[in-house]
C-alpha cells in the first residue's frame, strides 16, 4: 500500500481500535500508542488494547493515556505477524478479516487482515509509522516521537543488530529533535533488569559449561532450577544469547527442559557456523545465526547428541 | 580550527606519528587507525602507537596494518585530553608542544599541543574525523569507515547514552553504506566478555546488597575477592553500572578496596539523585549521574557512612 492510502484511511474513519501483540515489546506498544495519539491529534477516537495488559517497563508511553468510551468501527493491528500472537484475550480478532488494516515489518506476516502493509526490510514497525506520520505533514508530538523512538530502538537492540538500517539511524536523528529523553528510555529498555532476572542470569552464568577448546558453550535450565528460583517463568525467556557472550565461543547452546525427557534447544552462532544447519539434523531450523530444535531423552543423552554435532560443525 | 586547516596540515607534511591514549578504547583506536589509513591513502607515511599495545578485541581494525619505517616529522594525538593519558611508554610526547596537533572531543582537554581542535559536544573524536574526511572529498575506504563507526559506537554505548547526537546517528547511517559489518563490530564491543569478566560479573551480581526499600544497591569488591578470582585486575574496571541495573534502584554504590582501610566509592544515580552532591560531603565529586569519592575506615564504617548519606538523599 502507499502511505497516502493509509493516511486516507485515518481520515475516513472515526473510531479506531489498535491491537498490539501478546507479551508486548517496545515496538508493538510504541506503534500502538504512537498511532493512538496521532489519531487522537487528528480529532479521532482511538484506544489501544493488549491481551496481557501494559507492562510497567514502558509506562512512560501511557502515563497520560486514558481509555476512551466508544464502539470501534475500524480495527488496526500493529507489529502482529500472525493472529495467534494477539493472545487469549483478543481471540475475537483472530478470525480472517476481523482486522481491517495490519501494519507490520515481518516477512512472515500471514496476511490475515483485509488490508496489509508489510515492509519486511524495515528495522521496526515504528519506523514505517514514522514515515507515514511524516508524509502527513501533521505535527508529531513529543510523546508520539518517544513512542516511535522506543519501537525503533527496541527492535534494533539500540542500533546494534544486523537489522539496523541507515533509515533507522536517520529516523532516530530526526526523533531526537523532540523532547524524548532517549537516554532514560534506553536505560529502562536495555540496562534495567528485575531482581529475579539478575538472579537468574547470575545462576546461569555461573553454570556455563565450556567445551571443544572453549569454542562451544552450553547452559542448561532444568525445571528444577526454574522452580527453585521462585521467579516468574517469563523471566527465563531470552537467555539464549548468554552462552555466545563468552569470548572465543562460536557456538552457544541453551538447553531448556520442557517436560521430563523433553528439551528445547536454542542455538546461537558467530559467522563461522550455520545455526540453522546445526539444528536441521535434529528436525529443527531457523536462521543462520539463531535457530532451534527439540530433543528427547535424558539430559545426559541430549547433551551427548549436541556435543557430537558441535564437534562436527566446529571441526568442519 | 577550521576542518580545512586540518586538511591543509595533512597535505603539507609527509611523515606522521599518531598517538592514542593508554588503556585504549574503540574511539582512540578508531581515530588512530582511521586517520593512519586516510593519510596513507593520501600517499603519506603514517604509524599509530599506543603505550599498552593494541588489544585483540579491536583486531579487525589492524589486521592488515604494518608499521612503516620512517622518522616522524609531525605528531598528532587523537582522543587524548591530557598528556598523562599517553601512558608510560609515550612519556617523550608528554612535554608541552611535543605534540603538533591534537584532535579531541573532551571539554576537559588541557590544550597541551601546539595546535588543538576540540569539539566538546561531539559524541566521539571519530565523529570529528569523519566530518574532516568528508570535507576533503577524498574516497573513504571500507576499513576507514569501520574504524570511524567503531569510535562513534564505542563512545555512545552503541547510541544509547545521553551524549548521542543526531550527528552521530547521521554519521552512522552514512558509514553503513560501506562494508563495515557493523553487527559483528557491535557484538564484539558490547556483547562479548572474557571468561574472567563473566565470572566477576556473576560473583558481583550474586553479592548485590539492597537497602532502603530496594532504592539503594551496593556492591563491595575487596582485595580478597579480587585475588581469589585469579583474574587480571583490569577486569574489575567498569563494574560501577551494575548496582543501577536492578529495577527500582536509584542510587548504585560500588565500594572497591584500594588498600587496607581505604575504599574507592563509585556512585551512579537515576534522574532523582545528584551523584556529585552525594559525593561532595565526602570530599569527592564528578558528574550529576556518575561521581566518586574515597572513604577511610573499616568496611563496616564505610558502609555505615554511605548508607546514612543514602538515606538523606533518597528521603530528600
Amino acid at each position: 500500500m502507499e502511505y497516502r492510502e493509509i493516511l486516507d484511511i485515518f481520515e475516513q474513519h472515526d473510531k479506531f481500535l489498535i491491537l498490539t501483540h501478546k507479551s508486548p515489546d517496545g515496538d508493538t506498544l510504541g506503534c500502538g500508542f504512537g498511532l493512538c495519539y496521532f489519531l487522537r491529534d487528528m480529532g479521532k477516537q482511538a484506544n489501544v488494547v493488549n491481551s496481557d495488559g501494559f507492562p510497567d517497563r514502558y509506562d512512560y508511553m501511557y502515563a497520560e493515556y486514558t481509555e476512551q468510551d466508544f464502539k470501534p468501527e475500524y480495527i488496526i493491528a500493529v507489529d502482529i505477524a500472525d493472529p495467534a500472537l494477539m493472545g487469549k484475550n483478543l481471540v475475537e480478532y483472530q478470525e480472517t478479516n476481523a482486522v481491517d488494516l495490519c501494519i507490520d515489518h515481518h516477512f512472515s506476516n500471514k496476511n490475515y487482515a483485509k488490508l496489509s502493509h508489510v515492509e519486511g526490510d524495515a528495522s521496526a514497525a515504528a519506523l514505517i509509522l514514522y514515515k507515514i506520520f511524516k508524509l502527513s505533514g501533521r505535527p508529531i508530538s513529543d510523546i508520539i516521537a518517544k513512542c516511535l523512538y522506543t519501537g525503533i530502538a527496541t527492535d534494533t537492540g539500540c542500533f546494534k543488530y544486523e537489522n539496523t538500517t541507515p533509515d533507522a539511524h536517520n529516523a532516530a536523528a530526526e526523533l531526537m529533535a523532540y523532547n524524548i529523553d532517549y537516554a532514560n528510555v534506553n536505560r529502562r529498555m536495555f540496562d534495567v533488569k528485575s531482581k529475579g532476572r539478575l538472579q537468574i542470569e547470575q545462576i546461569v552464568t555461573a553454570a556455563m559449561e565450556y567445551y571443544l577448546e572453549d569454542r562451544c558453550c552450553m547452559i542448561v535450565i532444568t525445571t528444577e532450577l526454574m522452580n527453585s528460583c521462585g521467579v516468574d517463568q517469563a523471566e527465563f525467556d531470552g537467555l539464549a544469547s548468554i552462552p555466545l557472550s563468552a569470548e572465543g565461543v562460536m557456538l552457544g547452546l541453551t538447553v531448556k527442559q520442557r517436560h521430563e525427557g523433553v528439551y528445547k534447544i536454542s542455538v546461537r552462532t558467530t559467522e563461522e557456523i550455520d545455526a540453522s544447519a546445526f539444528c536441521s539434523v535434529f528436525g529443527g531450523g531457523g536462521h543462520i545465526r539463531a535457530a532451534g530444535c527439540e530433543l528427547k531423552g535424558t539430559l545426559e543423552e541430549v547433551k551427548e547428541k549436541l556435543l557430537e554435532r558441535a564437534k562436527q560443525v566446529i571441526n568442519a
